[in-house]
């Protein structure tokens, strides 16, 4: 497929640094607020958030025959749902009048100051109503790491679990933007060596790095989507932090899954980056064995290289990276996790969200949560202020970062970030 | 609490039926369409649904300050929203025009049939638009008779299950109202005696009987609700069939839990039946031990004395009632469900629905499911026209139904109904 608005020789009139997450090539999706704003829908270039409702009304897109009104609501549902088409279309009429070879809008200098906000001075929305959510647990390196830590290390994997990309339902309503301090929970929990649980607030509380796709394309209950249609279906990418209260969940969550070990908070970053613009850095997949079911089978690289990390900031201090992993370490893909999710007729809307689950590499620096590089929290990390971390501390801030790059251009994410508070 | 509506002594000047669910004391919510109207809210009385829009229009509703457009909706979410003080002011209202002794509306025969619409005219509307939806696990019956044929039947409670009213995630896209068929789901199953596992359609499809609660009020993420205050979040009730694929969920729940199992469809009644009605017929819950923790603790009678039944219609014959159960075998109470939902701090949403889990009582005859009717496919039942069934087959109507009595008062829920129609 070629995409124009990904065309790695174009550069814009707008100056971006060579490491920015957001080049004419990127133009993710996102929903801003500001003093004189209560929600737009916003591009990205270098450090400026586009406003489309601004280019729309001054009849920037005039050709692309799109209602004003979908860049003037809360959530991006209503563009999304425009369809691939439309929202290609406008991607592509963004990078042209974004381009430095075109004079449009670069010569319009009296509309620079409507249309052009400084990320510093707005703030990003969360840019979906999110109807339902799914996380799956696709990474075979987590997986291992988990079955491992709390089941048999001589049998970490699940006996489905090459089988079946496994996955559960979440939350919706408790996903908030990257910026959102959340509370530590309180909840039930039972120490292994104790006879009966205590209440109180969560002491192991994780961070999990994901990242989770976004639906473009409603299907009908009753209906399949193929690995091969799939792509149709997924509007694009976030980076996710799905806080894990660990000693809740071990003590909940037999029989019937996680519950509020996860349901008190989730983090998202507030820019959509679109499959297409991720489309340059697809890579190969795991090769499957056993063989996987043909609703499950794929052709092409279905992967997607994009380098992602994990940062602890703790209270007036610095920030640690403690983890660089990759989402390419996904053993089931986006593609057959949804070909999954809806081979029993299972419906999706637009908007709704579906996690990676943790994604783990085989390095230990690679580990996705700090349940797994604290190995349990027998492992202590160091933090360069000299302090050390099992779990994630009052007043730490946990950072995900995520970017694709190859020779030509770099495409990324921005931050997912959150301050964990102490508990109420 | 005195509420009006309720008053026992109240009859219509519309005609009811003696063992009709929708008594002038009922007065449940719905939303529905018909040739003319594309939806609007309503409610019920005897035969007949009850034009909310028409009345508002006309001003019988002027004294209650709604805006009529509340009632012009797809789904009732606005008209919860307006918070308890409101809907209890209309039903009251509408308890009033009811009232054989005014004459408001009775003596106003031009505008019957614009405001009164026969059962049979019409056509019952999905109605609450589901946010999150949630399932909880909750009656002791169920969960032993569960745990005793998977697991171990001298530990078949797990041993969070008396601290903790488990519950988890389900899907709500797929929620539909009484009267939409579904489709026998494909997916991957593994018999016991198997290698690996196959794919196909769902050999054994079961149904749950289940009651729900829709929320009536939002909380704040980071705020939690006391079983005290619960009542004021739950607007009221449904029926729920939590349509289940047995051997799909026996393949794919561990470790997080029942996913393509349950998300394929799951049918709720179309009258959403307020708590206000249904208080009455609160009962005594039952003895928790061991004790609970103090924010699951609560005073007062706060189970629900409902009769609940289930009939399989197969295709072209007449139906068989396979279940007397009653929502008063539930150990965990719906106050007690919210308040460890929210204990963690997860927010809540108006039109959030949260299921009961299986109804199971303590008679075989009392189970809620055709896993425990039939005890795993060991015990046929006999149905009336002779076949038999371990499960339900393709064509099978399945009816839930559900109703308070006592020597005054008869409050019912109407049929929550769905056929299954063959895999596709």
């Amino acid at each position: 497929m070629n995409i124009k608005a990904n065309n790695p020789a174009l550069t814009s009139w707008i100056s971006v640094d060579a490491n920015s997450d957001f080049p004419i090539q990127n133009l993710p999706f996102g929903i801003y607020s500001d003093s004189t704003v209560k929600h737009h829908a916003c591009s990205a270039i270098g450090n400026y958030a586009i406003d489309l409702y601004e280019l729309a009304s001054r009849g920037f897109f005039s050709k692309l025959n799109i209602d004003k009104e979908v860049f003037n609501k809360a959530y991006l549902n209503d563009f999304i749902e425009l369809g691939k088409d439309a929202t290609r279309a406008l991607r592509d009429r963004l990078s042209e009048l974004l381009d430095s070879n075109n004079k449009e809008l670069q010569d319009n200098k009296e509309v620079f100051a409507s249309i052009f906000k400084a990320n510093n001075s707005i703030n990003l929305l969360l840019p979906v109503k999110v109807g339902d959510y799914t996380d799956f647990y696709s990474s075979i390196d987590h997986a291992t790491n988990i079955g491992t830590m709390i089941r048999d290390p001589k049998n970490a994997l699940m006996p489905n679990w090459k089988y079946i990309p496994v996955g559960y339902h979440g939350r919706a309503s408790s996903i908030t933007v990257s910026g959102t301090d959340l509370y530590r929970p309180k909840g039930q929990m039972k120490p292994a060596d104790a006879e009966v649980p205590t209440f109180g607030p969560c002491k192991l509380l994780d961070f999990e790095l994901e990242t989770a796709f976004i639906i473009g394309k409603a299907s009908k209950l009753g209906e399949s989507i193929s690995t091969e249609k799939a792509d149709d279906y997924i509007f694009g990418m976030v980076l996710f932090n799905d806080w894990s209260a660990r000693d809740i969940q071990t003590w909940e969550y037999v029989p019937l899954g996680p519950f509020l070990s996860k349901n008190f908070a989730s983090t998202i970053s507030p820019w959509i980056v679109t499959l297409d613009a991720l489309e340059p850095f697809r890579t190969e997949g795991y090769v499957q064995e056993p063989k996987v079911f043909p609703y499950l089978e794929y052709t092409g690289n279905k992967n997607v290289d994009i380098k992602l990390e994990v940062a602890i900031q703790p209270e007036n201090s610095t920030e640690t990276v403690i983890c660089n992993s990759n989402y390419k370490y996904m053993y089931w893909t986006m593609e057959q996790q949804l070909a999954h999710h809806t081979v029993n007729g299972c419906n999706v809307n637009v908007g709704d969200m579906m996690g990676s689950g943790t994604i783990s590499g085989p390095d230990p620096k690679e580990y996705g949560s700090m349940m797994e590089l604290s190995w349990k929290g027998t492992k202590p990390l160091k933090l360069n202020d000299g302090s050390e971390r099992k779990f994630i501390n009052d007043n730490d801030t946990v950072i995900l970062r995520g970017y694709c790059t190859n020779n030509k251009t770099r495409i990324g994410f921005g931050e997912c970030k959150a301050k964990l508070l102490p508990a109420i």
